[in-house]
């Protein structure tokens, strides 16, 4: 039973079908495309829509299922592009090959029951029947204790027909009654202002579910600085950012386990990937040496750690696998990028850039690659902008400013429950949002170069704010959802010329070690993945110029490395070398990176040349 | 406040009281009686529990604490002998060899401090400390994650100078500032009915301090069985017995760390040898399916668990080993006692006899061991006796009977605290005195080989007791410490015969499946040890006939055994090889057993000879 009005992906989504849909149902990514048998049982086609489908869809009934409202019985169909069986494919379109190959493994066995003459007991029969069936087991194959206490009742409740989930071979961690076919894991990215949160099925390494929330230790300081001075000026600093941090997950598992359908307890594994802060917050391990020279961290290599020693409440045996770290602030989070991009694996010369509240660049090929992290700040996460907000229904996700009348025309991020046939009213700006309005706002001509406000220009929007500094006025109160006028301050724009000038300088450096002047290959990384407009990206001078065809958008890599090692064990040895092998930056400590960084300042540059998008810039009016 | 229809055994329970109760509030054994003050505030007398008092008792208000249930307000007098005593658990005479090479072992290293040049995590550091002074490290070391947590603040406080404690070569459980020299580890026997623990220094494997409680579990019944029963009626009963055995083991690591003069947290490793159930309690496992056919344990081999996953508090990090099963209900204690005797490395073919509330014998050489359990009960630990308590001061450990004037003469186990001048008064007998008991009724013909009372024979104490059955006055009232006589019953005998019979039916069919009809070496291991009168054994039977110099009474082997592996890992691979090769033999459905087991109900036996001890038996006046 669907109630009436529901769009056909939230009511697949309830039925267990799984359905394309990366923007999470914002009616921006086109992909959940489906096709309606009878037109009259569903709302009629939104413009939106139309802008996604082609005019030979839209006459063979094609629809997207985030806009589609059932208003009677109907038939989907959802055609094999839309359905959501191989993860592999990421929404920007990159495929990623890995063999499923999870460290969670299920065996269905039957046991012979125990007699006078065969009094073996419980485990060793257990094991035996594992061995009967499976050559490749570990000889000192373990069972979870927590696990062991429950074992007689199990296999006799059972009559000794058990699914036996063993952990790297090696250990026992569930043992359920019959047969179990599925296996499920979640893999989390755990950033510092947002977290990314993935439920895959281990057999076949789909992704079921995905969530994200924001960390609550946002409230605790904006970035890992602040969160580690947290830790080291109040007693039990760490205790209390640790369980934020736990509390958070334990809420993402239930929402996947609910989306679903089911426990939380059937949660086998978890792989957390994050930057060292975090890393050491999650694992409740005292952060204050990362923080200040020599900034060593307490452990770097791969942990595996029983859930409930973490609080992390999934299976009872579970385990929760986080990924190395590399040097510095640079994490995990940077290894899972490198593990799903696998630049080393590569020939051409690419530069990735993880945008979050703390950046991340890496740079090479198969000759060898450099990373280095940014304190990019949370300016394009969308925060510390006065009216930022993350990548959520009623953020103005894209921008653009007409040069000749200065009025701006803005997208807001649709909920998917949105059933108003109107445009949704903005609530904030978002990431993606901050970088289209300081790009649109250079390219009108209305802030200079230098980031400052033109007051010359003619222009309505234009005018002084409370605290006598310049702003433009984006959205009036009447047309947004809090009744405010949406505004880009001066300061706004400071905070992306700071965050995007210490990305450019980052990136410049690692090009100058390597010897090389012009980048050959981009790949946007981060949470906003495809809302980014990579050609504001090169306007703002975010990053180096490059040929914009060969700029990719791909979302939330880090995210992908983590389900990448959830599903595919290789992937965890791959994480271990590539965490050895690459080679960390300190670019703060490199004698050329403060000049590069006032150079930086400048919108694009103060000096470098972006001749790929010369054409925009010599469009642009000086004053 | 206790609710009303509570049996005053269990309101004792739940006021942390101990009422002696070994059929676990049965209304069988008849231990724990008490004294009600004010009769009208319990349930009236029940006819169970008229028999159990006698006539006298009934009139002095006396009860049984499992069947009086408090009705009212009331008070409650527990006589000295229905109160569970501390035990008295004797140390070995016998020298052991062995090597020190304990699980645990400790480093002195120097780390380099770390700098910009040198930020290798603190983990990795103190690794590298480790194998630039150590080959033989494993090179997948680990760090145990509650210890991680606490590492980098250590490490920087002790200036980098640290004591490292590594577990089986292969995972950090302690880091301690500057040098220490000194490590800890506890060996603890878990009886059915007592519990011995011995604190060892590791580096050279010295027992610095020993202590020994009862096992608390004794107040919800006496033997293996009733506890299996317990856990399988009671909701909670499997928990409720598991903390009651961590909580006597934590005290008892309380009690030896403040005789040593140490912290508990410095003990590092526990080893942890018992019986199968008591095994399976003690780690929450469910022993539901020992007790009944096939009579499967849940899990044999040797285990190794985190003490904290456990309750037990010791080092944060520390293990518990837990030695390997055998098989039935033949446990880790008897792997123990292996170890420690070691039959299965000598020529000469050894019959190891372990008297505890479950017997254990074993018997063989090199070529081979057998080994089976016997259902003695608690009779020769001196419980299902009528004044029978454990080998504590007060109890009665030795007696002869002059065969002229039948007058007794008693050894009663002093206090260390005793201070008096004077002979300490008897409270009880104990298991050896009862051995003695029998032993000497016998040789002064008192009672006949078939166990009964000679009623012919002239002595003033022998009288009819409240049953109307004969017992023998072993201290009068006025010379004991309870203000009653105290006396050998029938029953009491017949309980000795019992325990007697199946120890020594056991024995015969182990020799006879060895086809050796002559023993030519015993050891007699057990709580009582050297109180022991080896020839008073040969006496009423409960060993096969041997030379008198070739028995050797070892106190407790089973603690001795777990001392060797918590002081030597080579003892726990022999443990585990032992525990495989020895072979189980089920006495009790061997085709000659019943015949056996009868024929042994005999003082000394029904038809075999005992050469050693003819001067002996050929000096009782037959009647």
């Amino acid at each position: 039973m669907i109630s009436r009005g529901k769009s056909v992906l939230t009511a697949a989504r309830e039925l267990g079908v799984t359905i394309e849909a990366p923007c999470g149902g914002g009616a921006v990514c086109g992909k959940c495309k489906i096709i309606i048998d009878t037109m009259a049982s569903v709302s009629p086609i939104s413009e939106k829509e139309k802008r996604s489908l082609s005019a030979e869809e839209v006459a063979n009934n094609y629809r997207l299922a985030c806009c589609a409202e059932i208003c009677n019985d109907v038939v989907v169909i959802v055609p094999p592009e839309s359905m959501a069986l191989d993860q592999v494919v990421l929404e920007a379109g990159t495929a990623r090959y890995f063999s499923v190959n999870a460290a969670v493994k299920k065996y269905y066995v039957e046991l012979n029951k125990p007699t006078l003459a065969d009094c073996r007991d419980d485990f060793d029969r257990l094991k035996a029947a594992l061995e009967s069936r499976f050559i490749q087991l570990n000889k000192q194959i373990t069972i979870d204790y927590t696990l062991l206490c429950g074992l007689p009742d199990i296999l006799r409740q059972s009559d000794w027909k058990v699914t036996v989930a063993l952990w790297q071979d090696s250990e026992i961690v569930a043992v359920e009654s019959g047969r179990v076919a599925k296996s499920y894991g979640i893999a989390v990215d755990v950033g510092t202002t947002t977290i990314a949160a993935y439920l895959c099925e281990l057999t076949t390494g789909m992704t079921i579910a995905q969530a994200s929330s924001m960390n609550s230790q946002v409230g605790y300081g904006d970035d890992v600085l602040s969160r580690i001075s947290y830790c080291v000026t109040n007693e039990d600093g760490l205790a209390k950012l640790q369980q934020l941090i736990i509390a958070d997950i334990n809420t993402l598992v239930r929402n996947l386990s609910e989306k679903a359908r089911i426990n939380p307890e059937d949660v086998l594994e978890i792989v957390l990937v994050f930057n060292t802060v975090m890393h050491h917050i999650a694992l409740r391990i005292n952060p204050q040496y990362i923080g200040s020279a020599p900034f060593t961290a307490v452990i770097k290599k791969a942990m595996n750690v029983k859930a409930r020693e973490l609080g992390i409440k999934i299976a009872a045996s579970g385990y929760v696998h986080c990924l190395p770290l590399e040097a510095g602030f640079v994490g995990a989070d940077n290894v899972a990028v490198l593990i799903a991009e696998q630049p080393h694996r590569q020939s051409k010369m690419s530069l990735i850039v993880d945008i979050g509240t703390n950046g991340e660049i890496n740079f090479g090929n198969k000759a060898g690659v450099l990373s280095a992290s940014c304190a990019t700040g949370p300016a394009l996460e969308g925060a510390q902008i006065k009216f930022g907000m993350r990548a959520a229904p009623g953020a103005i996700a894209k921008i653009s400013i007409d040069p000749e009348t200065k009025e701006p025309e803005i997208e807001v991020i649709e909920s998917a429950t949105d059933s108003k046939p109107c445009l949704p009213r903005a609530r904030g700006i978002c990431g993606s949002g901050i970088i289209d309005a300081v790009a649109e706002l250079f390219k009108a001509g209305i802030i200079r170069n230098d980031g400052s406000f033109n007051k010359n220009i003619q222009c309505s929007r234009l005018r002084k704010g409370d605290t006598g500094k310049f702003e433009y006025v984006l959205v009036w109160a009447a047309e947004t959802a809090i009744d405010q006028d949406i505004t880009i301050t001066q300061k706004d724009i400071r905070a992306v010329q700071l965050a995007k000038a210490a990305l450019y300088a980052g990136a410049k450096i690692l090009m100058q070690k390597k010897g090389v002047a012009q980048v050959e290959r981009i790949t946007l990384a981060g949470a906003f993945g495809s809302y980014i407009d990579k050609v504001n990206a090169l306007v703002i001078g975010m990053i180096p110029d490059c040929d914009p065809a060969n700029i990719v958008a791909v979302g939330n890599a880090a995210g992908e490395g983590a389900k990448l090692a959830l599903c595919d064990q290789d992937k965890r040895a791959e994480a271990q070398e590539i965490a050895k092998s690459v080679q960390f930056v300190e670019t703060a400590a490199e004698p050329g990176f403060q000049e590069e960084f006032l150079q930086a300042m400048y919108i694009p540059h103060g000096k470098d040349q972006f001749l790929h998008i010369a054409e925009i810039l010599d469009k642009i009016p000086r004053s």
